[in-house]
């Protein structure tokens, strides 16, 4: 695939997925939203199919959507340099693990991210425009710790993460033919199970990209972007993306 | 196939997508119900399934059920000649991409969702005849927005169903075997992301099709019809549509 | 098959059906339950996936489990008479539309249901001997209608069974390969959307076997059976489900 | 595959299984959690799902994860010598029923459930340390009766455990192509609709290895780790195990 193919897949899959992974905590947390209160399971469904749905349109390039898997995908290629960012073998429409490759897929998960935030807050604009807390309406851009502790958030983040590239390095070898439900119900039991602390980015663009939209956009009545805490749900998927990439390949898993 | 066996399967599915859809909607709302108040994700769940249950019995034109995937067909066909109505192509069971058969599949899509409303309604019987607000027995045949504002909540239902109309170009590409499931999942995160404002009707036939049974209904205690309001939830996911199946095939995603 | 072994599969299944869906109504009503007043979604997924467990019991019988499907597949049989009880075709594995095959499959599901109450009732021994009111009691075992009036309340049965019926019927003709996960998001969503009114019994032997159960198990400060109203989850589902065979059959849809 | 293989597979197997199943117990009990008071249905597919991650992980052992699945195919092996540890056929990569392959299977599960349950720990820290009801933190670890009776609990868990011996046994003949998610959506119902009373441990190492975790670690304001109740979520689920399989081979259904 060419550089631009590669950039629009990422870009359109974030892009959706933060539209709807956005737009499921509007509908629990913005005024007047028809969902108000809609609970955990709520959340937890809303971004596993959000995922499911950014999975279908980023398919070609493997439906990362989130840097962590890249990174993942170029520590594994160390252990294995067989491996390609999207699954395939080269020549069968594998796309290598070169450094403008990668750069790409990571400027577009970003970019994604940025708009398909934008795209839900024009969805939910009057909702946006009622008064509510300001940290809910970041909320829907942005994750925030309940008990801030930029250590153990970071823990917090780092073992939601492995979790899910465990389960994408593991997941070519067993039978199934479910396609990309397997990764959305993989992220819906990360969220009912490792989210209650820190709310699960375990994915650095999900949550940097919509926090630069959130400063940057004309929302009425916003507070700040919190950038104190911005480092942490992109330091901590990142180390966990290392270290689960390192037990798969050490243990035989991949 | 003939007029009349697309007719059929349009209409019934839509059929059974009302009873189905609508009758949620009535579990939610309708007094002395047992799944009174059970709430967003209760809704999400069976919308998303009554799409399930209703593309299986439309599966041989493709399961439309919307006015608005029938457009996007259309307008992609001027894209690419080769697409049909229903997905294969034309001469192994493919339906053309012609006059007579858009039109029956809109108007099988109308009466269809006519009749299941009405289905919906004698299921329910009791309940709607328990004094209630109208506004509720109103919206188990058709959506209203939560804050009313006629541009936005057109952009609301726009942009949810632009979502629908480019998971279901991109979906033919993407390996799984889940079936009408994946439409299923979509109209299930549609619902949890986008629904809070508008209701996500996303389809014109499901929205305009009931609020004409309520209007000659002998709904005890109802109230009008909100027909100020109705044209937004077809004029919405037509433009929606149109703009999502532009930018898919911009894009090459199709 | 053998009559035997036609008995056990759908003998069996039917069992394991009632012990998990008498079991999710139980840990909705009962006291000190760790899922009380789990609410409707919960019941929903409860019963479905019943039937999703059952039906891989009873797989070499076709999974009916319901003398409903039974019925239907006589009624469908004289439309075409290539039909037979478990699906394939007869002299590969088929089961033959004769009397002595229909007697045993519903001989085995009413049987099968009780025993599965009964095993409901052990499992939740201990609750059930806590004091409540009787009609919750009762609710473990059979269905209610919140609004009585036997008339309604059997259309609202028909048509809940009608949904089913056509369902099983068409998805034949439908590229998935999620198996028994099929009919049970069909149950899922029949509860959702149209369980409200009634329970959605939709099967006369779930209804009435455990009925059976209640009558003369030794279960502490039990109230009546509610004879008056078993014959309604008989009625409705069988005229239901021979409503739906002749609409598939007239409509070409099978 | 060599002993060391087997021991990793069902040893991160399980420990992922614990880390997601004790979250979503955390989630839902633990003081400010984003998840509080989530649910039964929240818990019930966190469970399930947490099943479907760790057999992708486990599925070269065939993802038992649970003594009491080995116990069951040791048992099935004496009515069926061709039965494998993990299924397929001997030669063609089946596990030997042997002492020694056995005894590696369930000592890497208990060991797996106690490092599962640590990491489980590791990420809510924080929300451990907050003041709440010790039973709640040993909640996250292990199971309890809501009404105890150590008779009685012995019989629902038995009953659990063998309404998944079954299915695991049957589910061999038929045809479906959703691979883990099969097991994942039992373990879902057998919470929904047979975990009220007792929690549903299920699974001796589930319970068992968490326990002795609860122990050893250094919980802020932990109680007692409740060793009296400990053997009933080991026996109970034996029991059941051993039953099952006698049914399942009596009855001609493996």
């Amino acid at each position: 695939m060419s550089l631009a193919q590669i950039f629009f897949s990422e870009f359109l899959g974030t892009a959706i997925l933060l539209l709807l992974g956005g737009g499921v905590v509007a509908t629990n947390l913005l005024p007047k939203s028809k969902g108000k209160d809609g609970g955990w399971l709520l959340i937890n469904w809303g971004w596993g199919l959000a995922v499911f749905a950014a999975v279908y349109v980023a398919y070609n390039t493997g439906g990362h959507l989130n840097p962590a898997v890249t990174i993942a995908k170029v520590v594994g290629h160390m252990f294995d340099s067989s491996i390609t960012l999207n699954g395939p073998e080269l020549g069968a429409g594998g796309i290598a693990v070169s450094a403008a490759n990668v750069l790409v897929y990571i400027v577009a998960q970003f970019l994604g991210a940025f708009v398909g935030a934008v795209l839900c807050w024009l969805t939910f604009k009057q909702h946006f425009d009622e008064d509510c807390d300001p940290a809910l309406k970041l909320g829907v851009f942005s994750t925030a710790p309940e008990i801030r502790s930029y250590g153990w958030n970071t823990v917090t983040e780092a073992i939601g993460t492995a979790v899910l590239i465990i389960w994408v390095f593991v997941s070519g070898h067993t039978q199934s033919a479910i396609g990309p439900l397997g990764v959305a119900l993989i992220i819906v039991v990360i969220g009912t199970s490792l989210g209650g602390p820190t709310g699960y980015a375990i994915n650095p663009a999900r949550d940097l990209g919509p926090r630069v939209a959130h400063a940057v956009l004309p929302i009425k009545g916003k507070g700040g972007s919190d950038w104190g805490y911005s480092w942490v749900p992109v330091v901590g998927p990142i180390l966990g993306a290392i270290v689960a990439t390192v037990i798969v390949f050490a243990c035989g898993l991949a």
